[in-house]
């Protein structure tokens, strides 16, 4: 099923190795479970990571790790155990994972960065991680057409398909690339919920410039999607920056921009790849807030119509309800005048003045249909705008996580 | 099917009278969608309005009049419609049925209040209100056991069900009547949303001392109850005291502290009837957090859990998913140490120190089962507490709200 052209090991940026096993870490027999990402030579690091002040044991053991270390090797994931509410023991395991990997591929401890998602307050069975560290270890050396495809399958949870993208550019007759992967679902909220991606990145930069462009891309792309509000103890974004394709200890401006845009075009795709997995989805709504005030204005009222129950369940209808993103953007916190608004519907303006425009049902109605929706709200009150991507809420969402543990 | 002993008119405060009927604003034929309710005298009036930004016409309407007379007579109120949305030309309609009710009733136009429910952005339909109201002023002066249930049923619109109660206390050989009913099911949240409640008592008192009664009791009640996160365009919580059983000028402290935990009593049942009634709720769950650093932080918790997707359908699953309560209060924007949270789900204790307590799955499932469920966190940091009420996020919440419009 993974045959995609993304999932094949020539996809990867120069330098970098990945591989997954089963490890028995899930409770579904025989899932992937365990994943390496692994770079061949020392790669600068940074990693963007959940504002839930509930942090899983592995975000802050690779929190600490990326204070301690400015570069890193690899990366080991689990799936099916967040180790998350887990205490000391918590901690302890995950010191651990990093130290049984770091003994596996004879790097330092600390170059190790971890990750985790599934259910929170299990523990990470330790003979079954022991047992698989070893053989991903193993595996990740040999020649595997399967090796890429393995590891993205092991980060996923309710996910129903791997998420991957990739950018390139060419710089001074050299060809750099960028790819990532990511896992979703649930969860999925501003400040990155149940949510990891991991990028990787054949040019080589310094750890500055590193972190303030993944902090750049992240909040303009992972930080704005939404699939039910909640946010997780989990969520982390990586990225390795090995040099293999090229080094730049101060790259140039123009080359940094061009950097950005790859970056930002990689997380942008992932971002949606999210979203349009979310759990039960049936189609995605781009949420445009156009003529605020401010940038945090537009993002504000974006994320309160993006992530309304209501405005959620009347997309999954196809249901021309603009009273209800109204309603939304009127409970926002955020001050405008209610007489000037406009909402657009794809191209159908429903409403204008803040109310009624003229305009046939049926047309609205064609407009949501689709799998993918545009819902432009304009304020009339300046010229900072933002945006949100969303999905709708299905039966579907609320069969998939009324017994999620159980 | 209305045949409650709360629901006669003997159950009234004195001096009121109310009375509904079909009018033919809603879009279901035959469904009551026009109620009057009534007092015989000028009575002390109080109102509770949405903080919505968008704001609907009747509350701009009922805000005026509140503003111009210290009294009022009468307030009318319509479902199937919001008047929400609907502009100047919504505004001319609200003032303009209060305009017909004064007239019809001979009461000053300030004195009349208005409310609506339904569908934001349509217009009233004008000749079917004009009629509706000669119509139900009409019938409001006739003897009618029916007319109570009359009004209670036009007020409501997704609810399965009327929702009414009474108290009563007595005071130096009088008997004093606090009444209310209300209409809740979707878009309920703090601060009311599609939310209307309609409150009389036959004791007579100033109208600050009302006004001030009636915020401290709808912030401990109304305020603090969610269903789907949303919030409307036009709740309203009105209070009439026309002090037809006896009237005070200066309520000596012991009786208004009395007639405060009537007025309590009576909107508690209310709000707890609106969340039972949620759209598609099958069990309601009292989040209560205890042990925090101040009562702001408890709330903000509470109301976090309480409306919590993830949470929500963990309930609808009886899915002793605690997790998912830690990720929900981790992100409140309330500092507190993860390190030291208990959690219980009835008397289950599932969650201690921030991580997973030992009990039994069976224990917790059971705990969670029934129709009224409780959640408990403790963050041993404090003494102050707070409480939310919610209910369960169910597929049929989805059926209902996929196409409300169409």
């Amino acid at each position: 099923m993974l045959k995609s052209p993304l999932l094949q090991p020539a996809a990867l940026p120069r330098g970098f190795r990945l591989q997954g096993v089963a490890a028995g870490i899930s409770s579904r027999p025989g899932k992937k479970d365990l994943a390496l990402f692994f770079s061949e030579r020392p790669a600068a690091a940074a990693g963007v990571f959940t504002r839930n002040i509930v942090r899983a044991a592995p975000v802050l053991v690779s929190q600490k790790h990326l204070r301690s270390s400015l570069t890193a090797r690899v990366i080991v994931v689990n799936s099916g155990c967040a180790n998350a509410c887990t205490g000391d023991r918590g901690l302890h395991d995950a010191q651990w994972s990093a130290a049984a990997v770091a003994k596996q591929l004879q790097v330092p401890e600390r170059e190790v960065l971890v990750a985790s998602t599934g259910v929170i307050g299990h523990f990470l069975p330790r003979p079954a991680l022991s047992k698989g560290i070893a053989r991903v270890a193993e595996r990740l050396m040999q020649e595997d057409p399967e090796s890429v495809s393995n590891a993205v399958e092991a980060i996923l949870t309710t996910d129903t398909r791997p998420k991957a993208a990739s950018a390139h550019f060419d710089w001074q007759g050299r060809r750099f690339t960028l790819w990532g992967c990511a896992k979703g679902a649930g969860m999925i909220h501003p400040n990155m919920a149940t949510m990891l991606a991991f990028l990787l990145t054949d040019m080589g930069l310094p750890g500055p410039a590193l972190r303030a462009d993944l902090s750049w891309a992240v909040e303009r792309t992972f930080n704005r999607i939404s699939i039910d509000g909640d946010t997780s103890t989990n969520d982390s974004v990586f990225f390795l920056a090995n040099g293999a394709a090229g080094a730049f200890a101060r790259p140039p401006r123009d080359l940094r921009e061009v950097f950005r845009n790859a970056l930002y075009e990689l997380c942008r795709s992932l971002s949606e790849q999210i979203v349009a997995d979310g759990e039960g989805a049936t189609r995605t709504a781009c949420v445009m807030v156009e003529g605020a005030r401010t940038e945090k204005d537009a993002a504000r009222l974006a994320a309160t119509v993006a992530t309304s129950p209501l405005v959620k369940t009347a997309l999954h209808g196809a249901d021309p309800n603009w009273g209800r993103v109204m309603a939304a953007l009127g409970r926002a916190g955020v001050r405008f005048n209610p007489g000037k608004v406009e909402v657009r519907f794809g191209d159908v303006l429903v409403c204008r003045n803040g109310k009624r425009a003229t305009y046939a049902e049926k047309d609205v109605h064609a407009a949501l249909k689709g799998s993918e929706v545009r819902l432009t709200v304009n304020l009339h009150a300046g010229r900072a705008r933002s945006h949100y991507l969303t999905c709708d809420y299905s039966k579907e969402y609320i069969s998939i996580n009324a017994d999620y543990t159980t």
